[in-house]
């Protein structure tokens, strides 16, 4: 998502640099025995901490909706989700899914020129992560959000630094993930939260810090990308920035369905204020376009409020920008919006002339605003895919005559470009599951690598480490299996032979 | 390994700008065709490679042993390893192991609060990769080694930046390769070399490179990381780096066997003239050791000539910083050496002095130079253990009766340090195989997440993507398992039902 962050304060009060160094120090301590307590006992932890806000959902919602402006139908589906998230995480880790263990007993007669030592590899805690707040998503991806689920079931502590845009609700949430995690048995300081833009980029350059995450606007992702990546020991940095999240619609499918597109395109662009990081801002439909045409009939949802000012002002003059730029047209528009409020809007461009201004045209609007993009043939609609910056998401709106070399050769260029494609549905919806993959090359996230969504995501604060060689008792439980004798061999130079191989 | 990196140009002719050019764009042309290549026919390739090179051994082992100055009993098994790996990481994607698919089906049930689509992950090359040639090891890390080996293996094309210090090794390999490659069908511009310092910081910043990879020392690998990191479009960028590789001695293992470990430590750290990343530069012993009395007693190695005369000149000034250091000692020493020949030698401090002086005494001195120190204590060990930065390994020796609490504590500790640790092994023996791990935390690694050596190699050039709600015949083969009826059901809009967990 690409909500402006602010350099300004809006934190009641901001972490002091003495209760930040109490904070990480409490954090480092408690690492060791985050990684070492049991994995059933985090997911129990963590468990705990969803049902205590669960609990506390009515208050919650509450709080949210009056800070972010949300309605409460979206905010306690978002909280069910929230708690899911960290139940669904504790799980992945109580059953040791997360572990990945490989194990290569010794083999004398290994091709390599060289005996192969026994070599077995695990995944332990990468240590304290720091975890920057949204504002979109005020449980979700929050102070109890899926970073701090994540960090937490990968047996790392956490230290969120909070979004002001809910600081009311943040504060709650915290005191309640707290006690959940006090009373559950999980370390002291395991989880702490500050506050203010100094607090979080001192934080970030803290030697006991040993990998962020994020979710927010490009340019303020990447202030704190470059902060990481500058420090004297650079730290894995995993922000999800922007992204425009193309639909691409064939002829075939305009033609069949264009009514229906257009009106599924409206739910999903509008949705939660165009304030999801998923939300579609860029329509690719063919020349006459029916769908267009249904848009162009189309009315847009009421206004409705935005998250905060600075949204809302960002929200404005991005929107006046595509709605001013030449070679742009009007194709619908809500009525205007007061206070908060963002009236939706559709333009209308061609390929040539996004082509023509892609930093503006081609660039994320966070809000209900979106662009459709008219192509002549498919040459020109592929050449467009083959231009978009990295995506979180790229949909193909087809029909079943569709399939075939011309639209997988599209697809296959739509898979270069994001994180996850799909077909004939929409892409404001990530589901938290195994195979979920919410990432992509950037902008679309820092670290094309990793997931900030699912199961996976507890991967970017795991880190491989392997034995060579060590006794049964000393190796990680998962480890163990058909360890040799080394207790009978405890001296054992053989690794001296292995010359070929050093590095 | 730790040689400083030349900023002056080594090379008989550099690649010029518009031949960087055709490289590239061939690179970024041959991508999608590589990436599509079926997995047993990648595989092959990689086998052909092995081939050629196997069967060109003695021509290339005597270029090898006349350019790097090693001995051809250490080249000759440096070219069986890098075969194997090319046929081994082949072998691998063959199998199609590097895939690893997840299978979410629809479920609409799923306890999130809203239905579960179809979404499946798998993961896809990366793209381009530039490989930055080591010295050290001229086949293993160097035109056609591990990193080379392993983007091919990934699907992605390779540009290898030469290394100055073998470059008729490196044009002949790259000439073989390429033949090699080309007539098991591989498409053209998959395989490249380029030379001199200026064509790989520009190769760095071209947006058609999209990772890349480096073994070398902590400087120069710190500048291109930069580099990397600096783009418009940041890219992952692996690098391996400097690490000491500090071996720990029990004060049982040293009463028991000190002679022992003193031969078989002077074995370890000057293999190679030192000249391995993984070479041991630290010794921890207790105070009146066994160990360091037979050290003072032992004969070093005969000097011998290292890979080039600035590696040398940088061994003779970081080994003489070490020598005349305040509260360091000697203890061995070989002859002195002539030409570029390295002097060996062996030094002695305490703990309290090492961390006086980490960055002196704790860092890398990148030939056969090690220093051993000594502690009072269990508790002074591991305080030492504990301030270590990011190490490529780390060893214990020790006996039966040490395996306890307090050495789990210290095995922990090593292992929250480093990307391997040993037990009764020496670390200067990197094999490669799946459970293997040649990284580790910075300067390790810049990427504490990966492994250089090994199948797990491979997966830094592989990055996943989901696939929601698509077809059976636009799937990726490993996905296609029970896909849901799409074809009979094109239009679902039922992700717009999932409202709570937009992102």
């Amino acid at each position: 998502m690409a909500e402006v962050v602010s350099a300004t304060r809006l934190d009641a009060s901001e972490t002091s640099p003495a209760d930040l160094d109490r904070v990480l120090a409490a954090a480092d301590a408690a690492a060791d025995k985050w990684a070492m307590t049991p994995h059933v006992a985090r997911a129990r932890s963590l468990a705990a901490v969803a049902d205590i806000l669960d609990e506390h959902a009515d208050e919650l919602i509450d709080m949210a909706a009056r800070e972010s402006h949300l309605p409460v139908a979206r905010l306690t589906g978002e909280l069910t989700r929230t708690t899911f998230q960290l139940r669904f995480l504790g799980s992945h880790v109580a059953d040791e899914k997360h572990l990945r263990p490989a194990i290569d007993p010794a083999d004398p007669s290994w091709p390599m020129g060289a005996p192969r030592p026994d070599l077995r590899r695990t995944h332990i805690p990468i240590g304290v992560v720091l975890n920057f707040a949204a504002s979109n998503f005020p449980f979700a991806f929050s102070v109890a959000g899926g970073d701090t689920a994540a960090a937490l079931a990968a047996g790392c502590p956490v230290v969120v630094k909070c979004h002001p845009g809910h600081p009311e609700l943040s504060a709650r949430v915290a005191e309640l993930t707290t006690r959940a995690l006090r009373e559950s048995g999980a370390p002291d300081g395991v989880f702490a939260t500050i506050t203010g833009v100094d607090a979080g980029d001192t934080a970030l350059r803290d030697p006991r810090v040993r990998a962020a995450s994020f979710t927010g606007s490009v340019p303020g992702g990447r202030a704190l990308f470059d902060i990481a990546n500058s420090r004297p020991d650079p730290i894995p940095f995993f922000g999800e920035l922007g992204s425009i999240n193309p639909v691409f619609v064939t002829a075939a499918a305009d033609t069949a369905r264009g009514a229906d597109i257009a009106k599924e395109f409206i739910a999903s662009f509008t949705m939660g204020v165009g304030q999801f990081c998923t939300s579609p801002g860029l329509l690719v439909v063919p020349e006459n376009s029916a769908t267009l045409a249904a848009l162009r009939d189309a009315e847009l949802p009421a206004p409705a409020p935005m998250l905060t000012e600075r949204i809302r002002d960002g929200y404005e003059r991005a929107a006046a920008a595509l709605r001013e730029h030449r070679g742009v047209d009007p194709v619908a528009a809500s009525a205007a919006g007061s206070g908060l409020e963002a009236a939706s809007q559709i333009l209308a461009t061609t390929v040539a002339e996004a082509l023509g201004d892609p930093d503006t045209l081609l660039d994320e609007c966070f809000g209900p605003s979106s662009v459709v993009v008219t192509y002549r043939d498919a040459t020109e609609r592929d050449t467009l895919a083959r231009t978009l910056p990295g995506q979180l998401t790229a949909t193909v709106q087809g029909e079943n005559s569709d399939i075939g070399p011309e639209l997988a050769s599209l697809t296959a260029t739509l898979a270069r470009h994001a994180g996850r494609v799909l077909w004939n549905q929409w892409p404001t919806g990530v589901s938290v599951t195994d195979a979920q993959n919410h990432g992509g090359p950037y902008p679309a996230s820092t670290s094309v690598h990793w997931t900030s969504v699912g199961t996976a995501a507890i991967d970017r604060f795991l880190r491989p480490i392997a034995y060579q060689n060590f006794p049964a008792e000393l190796l990680p439980a998962e480890l163990r299996a058909g360890t040799p004798g080394n207790l009978d061999t405890p001296h054992n130079p053989d690794s001296l032979d292995n010359v070929a191989p050093g590095a």
